[in-house]
């Protein structure tokens, strides 16, 4: 079917009324579809999905009519938006990669810095209105570039899906939380989790149930048991999936296509809404083959396009979170969310009234690097760029772990898209649980509690080790949402391949390699 | 009593540790108070106040963990903070005034442009650090000035407060509802108040009580009727004090000194927490008499002073909250909050699972204005030279009110903080209400329903025309927090000095006086 390319967003903004320059003009990301969405059928309705408090929950009227629309000049002794002529600031500039222009400099950044400054008035965003309040929706020069993005790389088969700009993912998932879930409700996730998730459920009185995960993530049965066997007695039955589907927190693990469309049906069938928290989704990092090369070019990021939870969605049930902390950065404490346009009205009403807006340096600094400098191909330039780096660093942290983490141990599965490497320890061969178990099966004949307490004791042991060694790593009990599935099991350790040095990766595994085979009892055996 | 002074910074300062500058380094605005709170008493226990929700709630263990201290180099692969390599942005500069270099150029800005740049690395705050993920109560680079300048302004008279940075005033509203409320209660505010607030009670189940105003602001002997009379049949008797007490959106009063203590001795007594919200404190606008120009300086703006409830919280019962809105900028999403650490703990958990943090570039842009190019003794100049600015446009208003608007039916009080002015109406001048009303009392004797909905239809009505005309004003019925008063029967509009160009405000006041002359039929009998 059609769709939107990047060859025709010159002619679509052509054809559409010029962006309002007042001070938080009221905008909607219906302003800036193509008409291709026009062909597409209707979201379902999510009335029944709502929570009571947000049921009813409309917003800030005062904010929807304090912004006079229309072409006629009127004097605002309305609203008390302060004059820019009281901000100190004049104007802001910054010099950033423009990635439209390669340069050969041998190692590093591979493109030319351009400088680019936003001044305080003008006919184009400037601070007069950037620094002023803004609109919950966003500013419509960012949200334009926003709302076509979205439909370029996902084209959401429904016809009234919608975009905001939310303060950061975590923000927007703790008001879909608000959004969709009563007190004493229980969502659903995967087996281990972001904690910060976990944490604004416990905030909001949620209970957690996860389904188990594989190498490809969540496993489309193992959801489908919760939901099937619910019991009602343990509260109303789940409403809400929340899934991290690419390059998972904490795991790595993707999920394949195949996987996604079984879970998406499993979502139709139970009527879930899916929480899509997906920051990692362009971080792609491919194959990657002990002793060879990995690549990457514009192809083989292409290539390794999976489908979104979005591009899936013919029912408008996916909230798609999206973050700029992953891809641009993380101090910008800004994203954007994709649902359908029923959805998106609840989260523009709570951040009416909690944080307003995306701070306006950001928006700014966003349009004048996305929408000015790069544009959508410049935008697709960088990602690739960026994987190019993820990827480059993926593979320093899998060579090192492959030459120093004891194998008889230690399980990993190369992540093929984020940030995120997860480590098994197969505890059962660390003396203490060995000498225990020796006369008995492995999995059982030992007090669980008793167990789980000399694990985590292990796992705390293992950390402040590393800590000790000069390398910091996560410990997996952290993302455990088990709840339902009873004390944990598993000795799991995160590592991140983003954070460091990339030329102190190897030193960071090595170190943490020397801790667990001390732990173990390995030292000297596990060279390869 | 001996307090922290200006001159006393540097060497306080020069006492403490240096500032981080790692990643999201842990901080307390602890670090930052001078020995001289030490000799205050502590904070009573707020425990009891806390809501169900936020009694047990402690925030984010994971963050709360994931930046090792200390001196020792750690090779961290714990935790997802992308390395700024991926940052695209490389510098970030700004140009602003400079209030410590006056220049007389006539008219506008009285100050030189100074530039100010914040590279990606070095050693002093940057964007490495900046744009990365940072902590809930601010990077201590801001965290630092900001409490300094607490505790010079206000200088809270209990030891253990602490600051922390928000994302503007009304998010940490919001939150304070959250931490101090369960749904079902009632909250105690102004007669009028801002909406924004009382939207964000409605979200949270909360049923708004409100005591009478006079000119005076907030009417202690009102509060306290509310709480003695407490009927235990409309929920727990209220815990929460909701206040605006300088310059109050909407009607411009102010509470003089006697009147806070008054109030905060009601606060004692019933045992509330006082939310004082507070974002035109500095905004000091003097006296105002006709035909005389107004003065400021900086000894008018130090004379202004009034003691916010902060400065007289001797029990830790006040939240403070305190935004860049009104004196900086509205668009960075900024704003601190003063309570006891017990209460700021609170507020640190909700945000590490919400807005995570002040966005970088908002706390880049305002250390490096306030702390390195203003320091204390400049942000007091440009408070003076803001003042100053919202004076005239004050002026300018009052004295085309005087001019412009029918003193037969239209009253106000001029403000002496802020940039809001209310105008009263005496709708039964109306020749609807005064022929229905002619054989019987003005205040009795027509149904309320019916009379309400005529009153709102001619507030509606006095919008349009207005509109129509060329001026959008604010309804007053907007600002009515009144559930527990009976419906409205006052005709209120808000109007705000702040916001137009200075050369507009007088015609629009004409264009609104001459809507209110035609529709109470008084054209032409009204020229002062």
């Amino acid at each position: 079917m059609a769709r939107l390319q990047i060859t025709d967003i010159e002619a679509l903004r052509a054809n559409s009324a010029p962006l309002p320059l007042t001070v938080a003009p009221v905008t909607s990301s219906d302003n800036f579809k193509s008409h291709y969405t026009q062909s597409h059928q209707l979201a379902k309705r999510w009335e029944s999905h709502f929570s009571a408090e947000s049921q009813h929950f409309q917003g800030s009227e005062f904010k929807q009519t304090s912004s006079p629309a229309g072409k006629r000049r009127i004097i605002t002794l309305g609203t008390g938006r302060p004059t820019a002529e009281y901000y100190p600031w004049e104007s802001l500039s910054f010099k950033a990669h423009d990635v439209l222009t390669e340069i050969s400099n041998g190692t590093g950044n591979p493109y030319i810095t351009t400088e680019c400054t936003i001044p305080k008035y003008g006919d184009a965003y400037n601070l007069s209105v950037g620094l002023n309040y803004g609109r919950s929706a966003g500013s419509p020069h960012l949200l334009r570039f926003l709302t076509e993005h979205i439909e370029l790389v996902h084209n959401p088969p429904y016809r009234d899906w919608g975009v905001f700009l939310s303060c950061g993912a975590t923000a927007a998932f703790e008001a879909a939380l608000r959004i969709f879930c009563n007190r004493g409700d229980t969502i659903l996730t995967e087996r281990h989790t972001y904690p910060g998730s976990l944490e604004a459920a416990v905030l909001n009185g949620l209970q957690v149930y996860a389904a188990d995960m594989d190498a490809d993530g969540l496993i489309p049965e193992a959801l489908e048991g919760l939901l099937i066997c619910w019991d009602k007695s343990l509260g109303p039955k789940p409403r809400v999936l929340y899934t991290i589907p690419t390059g998972q927190n904490p795991t790595g693990f993707s999920q394949p296509t195949e996987r996604r469309k079984a879970i998406y049906n499993i979502a139709e069938k139970h009527d879930l809404i899916i929480i899509e928290d997906d920051p990692y989704y362009f971080l792609r990092l491919g194959d990657y083959t002990p002793g060879k090369e990995s690549e990457m070019s514009a192809k083989v990021f292409a290539d390794e396009s999976v489908p979104s939870y979005l591009s899936l969605d013919t029912s408008g049930r996916v909230v798609r979170l999206d973050s700029a902390s992953k891809i641009l950065s993380p101090g910008l404490r800004a994203g954007w969310v994709t649902a359908s346009s029923q959805v998106i009205d609840k989260f523009l009403a709570y951040q009416d009234v909690t944080t307003v807006a995306v701070n306006g340096p950001s928006q700014l600094m966003l349009w004048s690097l996305l929408d000015c400098t790069w544009g959508h191909d410049g935008f697709a330039k960088w990602l690739v760029h960026l994987s190019a780096g993820y990827q480059r660093r993926r593979d320093i942290m899998l060579r090192a772990c492959d030459c120093y983490l004891p194998h008889e141990i230690a399980h990993w599965v190369p992540p093929r898209y984020g940030m995120f490497l997860w480590i098994s320890v197969d505890w059962t061969k660390h003396p203490t649980f060995e000498n225990n178990l020796s006369s008995t099966p492995r999995t059982a004949g030992v007090n669980p509690d008793g167990l789980d307490h000399e694990l985590q004791t292990l796992e705390a042991r293992v950390l402040a080790e590393s800590l000790e060694a000069g390398v910091l790593v996560a410990k997996g009990s952290l993302f455990s949402a088990a709840r339902n599935v009873g004390a944990q099991r598993e000795l799991n350790f995160r590592m991140t391949f983003a954070a460091a040095e990339e030329d102190d990766l190897e030193e960071g595994v090595r170190l943490f390699g020397e801790v667990l085979k001390k732990e173990f009892g390995l030292t000297g055996i596990s060279a390869v």
